[in-house]
């Protein structure tokens, strides 16, 4: 009994899904702690609580905005990613109405980019859907014909959720730029991962949020280049200079500001360690038959990785590993829930019946080479026993031996 | 030394701001807590973690959902109670499209409800705008009329930010039915301070939110009537049963939901003690000359009072009140920062001159009659202090002598 109870005990948990959601740091903990039964003012109030909170909001966004190169009055806080990439598209299209407006994303966007886009053309918007390569990569061609044909706003990811590929920014950025086209990247994954320079990677719009990057949930923040006209998606009070209405989540800001100031320190190592992890996991997983990397090779984040494994559901393999105490992903964690394929897996041209079968493995602050032995130890063991038991490998296997008969 | 020291240390501060926004309750922030560096999956992950947050959620819910006597699935959770809010009018507005959204609203609505009516209107949208009589209680003949004229939503709020009054929902939503028009309420005021039966009030749609009631800042929610269509506000994952996309605040919707449950214990208590507290606070405000109570004197909130008091204004009011450790408001917290006249007490026709002078007092749970004794002894001396040296109150006495000598 007692051996059954340390081995419950002794299960190891291990998180491997940070690109999904992170943990709080705890120093983010204490940092937003006061703000919520002490210093509990609403930052619009003119007493001294109301002060109080409007000057923790100010000193947060000049901690944010420095990471990016930009003034802190470019920068709307948001409720999430989700919300600041929707008030991007839909704030132009407003903005610049039917006639004018004009909007092109990349194929492998996040939900939040795809969907509203999808939505605003069933409201009549002109919208155009760039390919990308079988890394991921998008088809700078591509976006110049698109350009060439008259785009508004150009809408493209950074650092890919599902597969990671870095898009050449700044490149884009130009050719917007080029066309007259604003230029809006959802750098949700990215940043405080990667560097970034609005100014010298000419972006006009950048989604980003906190709770990717050991921070809150429910805060996300969109950089409005000055000059830049959007409309507000939230109507009411004129917080967040007439751009998002609500009362400020000071804690929330409190949280994400000080998540941005751990990352300035820590994002450098912190991506060496875990691009040395990963390069090791990715080498190793590779050496399992039928196994495939999903996206670039070498232009992605240093903590997501990819694979892909024929002849079985990822679901499954999913399962198993929870079982083990490892919590991955299929790819997205807002997409994982409805069971559709992933257009990001599709978009690079693999086949129908290989896109079920992938995983993602996304390393973090906690992950050691420890955790790396345990998974190379877990994964080929589980795909084996899949493999075994699935019917599209028992197929392709007595067809591969028929053939060879024949 | 010593005394002055003493004298900073014991300065009273007396937060009578309730209606701006609350501290967090110590047992809404233990039950949070778990949440930020333990329990801190994502909702749409398949693994344990991912499970232990969608679990959270979902008791949440069934909480939340309980107090106002809906089902769990008619409840969204939002980042606010202004994105709920917004989310009603234009999820509304964009589902039934220019031809068939015909939507009114009454002339004293938070500005979240104004101004994107407003917004609306300016995108080609209908919209009508509901007088309300002295006291600020909707005119419901007014009401009829539009209604007869084609409405396809109703949107009044319950109880008024500003001056407490509190609408006949029960009524005003019978009315809309039988015109077949939805009927939607703010009732982020009200929510956790009064009784509320969606379903007994013939509410369609509802916004609420946390911050009031002693729950954190950045989450609100829609109570969306089972059968009532609308468009999401923020498209993405499809979270919240495809109507608010975004990885779901797990803190804050746990908070949310221990905010909630606390109410459904406190809520008929602190009302009564509340409502003792305000009525002598009340009673003798208005002993002071040319002091006006603005709403209605019965139907409104156990809470909130807002008084008028000619020849000074609310603003010095307000600086002097917070220098004596006093934090109170002019009126919605929201606007108070662009410094416009009120449009709520315009509404109830409130002579230009005199809508600069209110004060608002909004009670809650850390009040006591000490706190109204205090207040009641700084009140008469600022306001005299201030009508001293006021050039309006000059002039009035002024002229009032020379009339008399005529």
């Amino acid at each position: 009994m007692i051996s059954v109870i340390k081995a419950i005990v002794m299960m190891r948990k291990l998180y491997v899904d940070y690109a999904a959601t992170t943990p709080l740091d705890p120093k983010v903990f204490k940092a937003m702690k006061p703000y919520f039964t002490e210093m509990y003012g609403n930052a619009s109030s003119i007493h001294s609580y109301g002060i109080e909170a409007k000057q923790a909001i100010a000193k947060s966004r000049k901690i944010v905005a420095e990471l990016l190169t930009a003034e802190p009055e470019e920068l709307i806080f948001t409720g999430s990613a989700t919300e600041a990439n929707n008030t991007a598209l839909k704030g132009h299209a407003f903005k610049q109405g039917k006639e004018k407006a004009s909007i092109a994303i990349s194929s492998i966007e996040h939900d939040c980019v795809l969907n509203t886009a999808i939505w605003l053309e069933q409201q009549g918007y002109r919208v155009t859907t760039i390919p990308v390569d079988k890394y991921g990569l998008l088809k700078l061609e591509e976006l110049k014909k698109a350009l060439r044909k008259s785009v508004s706003l150009v809408s493209i990811i950074h650092a890919n959720n599902e597969i990671g590929t870095i898009q050449p920014l700044k490149e884009i950025g130009n050719l917007c730029h080029e066309h007259n086209a604003l230029f809006h990247t959802d750098a949700a994954q990215s940043f405080g991962k990667i560097p970034i320079n609005v100014k010298k990677m000419n972006i006009d719009l950048m989604t980003i949020n906190a709770h990717k990057i050991y921070g809150p949930k429910g805060v996300g923040a969109l950089y409005v280049r000055k000059g830049v006209e959007i409309d507000p998606l939230l109507h009411g009070g004129g917080h967040e200079f007439g751009l998002r209405s609500s009362t400020e989540n000071v804690p929330g800001i409190v949280g994400f500001a000080k998540a941005v100031e751990l990352r300035k320190k820590e994002m450098g190592p912190e991506a060496t360690r875990l691009r040395k992890l990963k390069n090791h996991l990715v080498k190793e997983i590779l050496n399992i038959e039928d196994t495939y990397l999903n996206g670039h090779p070498k232009k992605n984040l240093p903590n997501i990785a990819n694979f892909r494994f024929s002849y079985i559901e990822g679901e499954s393999l999913l399962l198993l590993l929870d079982k083990e105490g490892i919590a991955a992903s299929t790819g997205s964690a807002c997409s994982s829930a409805t069971g559709k394929p992933s257009h990001v897996l599709s978009a690079l041209g693999i086949k129908p019946e290989e896109l079920h079968g992938s995983l993602r493995l996304s390393l973090g602050k906690k992950n050691t080479q420890a955790d790396i032995d345990y998974i190379l130890n877990i994964i080929p063991k589980i795909v084996k026993r899949l493999r075994s038991i699935s019917p599209i490998k028992k197929i392709k296997t007595w067809t591969s031996q028929h053939n060879q008969k024949i």
